[in-house]
């Protein structure tokens, strides 16, 4: 039996059935994008944590040190987001080979540092090692909220939405294994999509937003896909999701890239990942007001792409007709090698 | 330049220059065992990480899956015990290659559940993904206190004490590393020594218990050998530190073990590390009162090692009759390769 057959959710139910029973100052444990924690009679501590290994999560040939520093805080940032929290208290761990530069390890801080300043982040603590092959990087982060919205809370009847559009990030990994063999494309086009996948922004002032007004039922981010991550919403509420696929909002980048590859945009959206886009789910009544309040608040639209129904956890996907189609699965973490918890 | 010319110290130089500046939530960021975080006007929270990387921080060939997770549990936990506060939530992030069992992934959160247990330390999170080579593992702690007691409170004149003995891990490691060579050794000495190292047990009842005497003016764990923590205390206190070598707690599973071998005790006893004891000053007229609290309350003796003096920040070694004698150097993190924060 291989840890492939074991899979993260073998992993995530052996820590549950014992680590958190019965602790009055764990909310939340394991299974939702970040730890829900009651230290005392005042706000909820947040705390989520992501590894990160070269040649598993990114690639040294097309992702320079600042690069993997700006994910592995953005990674984590997003998971705060999807909670609707205030990220707070980063801790960055690092472990790179000998031969890796004085310049490149600062590249890496310069990067970390920069986006956590955008948040007000501050990093707080670390570790520093020597890695016997490859880059290796963990960042933890910790934040605050007054109400955390989870994934294992959303209702049937309820509209699924998610922010932004989806794709860019899968086009931009594209482009950058292709290794430059698409000259047609236009340069604007390319940066866009390269920059969603190596410098993503996470949806924090949304998430903060989204969970303050009261009328998000559920929430998470979108890291492993569309599919999977929904998956996981539907299975914490114990509930089933339809999703219109002509409704999800495909990136427009991701369609022109995806026509110059001869490539499926709308496998892009709905199983690529790494997109960091948050979803949530709402009540039908409430959807209009949230979108406005979203986008006069933020600048970021909200689309409706599906609906919560009972049934069988899980996702269906449907055409405009409402027959079902076939979607590539999203990411599974150890059954294709990585995680993007 | 190398990472290495870089060093663990410039990193941190690095960080703290930019990361926690002006910052009302940051008490002490980092440059101590824990950052001490003030979420709000209630208690102290204390966050730290270690991260743990096959054949820099262990070598498979003789720590088993659980001795992997119970060292990454411990060291964490150190590190609280350090600032004297009580561990409470843990992120655990595990990346391993493809052909690893599900048995040895159980065994490695059942060890390290176990420890977390017995402290009442709840997992509440982590991240699990493959690893291209070797076992990597991120632990994150936090923790909580009223009182955090830091490095860099020490004052001239203050005694300087350890709890427990030294040397102990060192001496299971030499025995690790030389594969059973020593038929003539005695196993319940064998056994002791290689507890120590594979699943050392940190001082977190004693770091409480000597926090909350208000006598202790500074305090770290011992994870880099006595030279190069008290080192730390030096430098963050901008004072010196005179250590009479000769007063050092040697632990007699190390003597004989370096007698067998034909090692020097008192240099794995001053730079072995790794024995995750306590490290402390105080006033010198509470230190007989404190010894005798700490010994009634725990069982745990505590031995005067040296004292704070004026100076340049450094630790000088002397002998019986004062004479300044050489130590081997405690160990640095980039500098051998490896980092036990």
């Amino acid at each position: 039996m291989t840890v492939e057959s074991t899979g993260e959710l073998g992993l995530i139910r052996l820590i549950r059935s014992a680590a958190t029973r019965g602790r009055a100052d764990v909310r939340t444990g394991i299974g939702d994008d970040c730890a829900v924690l009651a230290p005392g009679p005042g706000e909820l501590l947040l705390a989520t944590t992501d590894l990160l290994v070269e040649d598993v999560h990114f690639r040294r040939r097309y992702a320079g040190p600042g690069d993997v520093g700006w994910k592995a805080m953005a990674v984590n940032l997003s998971d705060i987001a999807a909670m609707g929290g205030r990220p707070r208290w980063a801790l960055v761990a690092l472990a790179c080979p000998d031969s890796v530069s004085a310049d490149e390890v600062d590249a890496f801080y310069a990067a970390a540092l920069g986006l956590a300043d955008e948040h007000e982040v501050s990093i707080v603590g670390g570790d520093t090692s020597l890695s016997p092959s490859g880059w290796i990087v963990n960042v933890s982060l910790l934040g605050t909220a007054t109400r955390a919205v989870l994934r294992s809370t959303a209702q049937a009847g309820d509209l699924v939405a998610v922010t932004g559009s989806l794709g860019r990030s899968r086009a931009g990994l594209a482009l950058l294994d292709g290794c430059d063999r698409e000259p047609a494309l236009d340069p604007a086009v390319r940066s866009e999509a390269v920059a969603a996948h190596l410098r993503p922004r996470p949806r924090v002032r949304e998430g903060q937003w989204l969970a303050a007004s009261g009328d998000v039922t559920a929430m998470i981010d979108l890291s492993d896909g569309l599919a999977t991550d929904l998956g996981h919403v539907t299975r914490e509420s114990r509930l089933r999701a339809r999703v219109r696929l002509p409704d999800v909002p495909v990136a427009a980048t991701a369609r022109t890239i995806a026509a110059a590859l001869n490539q499926d945009a709308w496998a892009w959206a709905t199983g690529g990942g790494e997109d960091y886009e948050l979803l949530l789910t709402c009540r039908r009544q409430v959807f209009d007001r949230l979108a406005e309040g979203l986008r006069q608040a933020t600048g970021t639209p909200l689309t409706v792409v599906g609906e919560i129904v009972d049934g069988a956890a899980g996702v269906e996907f449907v055409d405009a007709l409402g027959r079902a189609v076939a979607v590539a699965p999203g990411f599974e973490h150890f059954a294709t090698g990585a995680s993007r918890g």
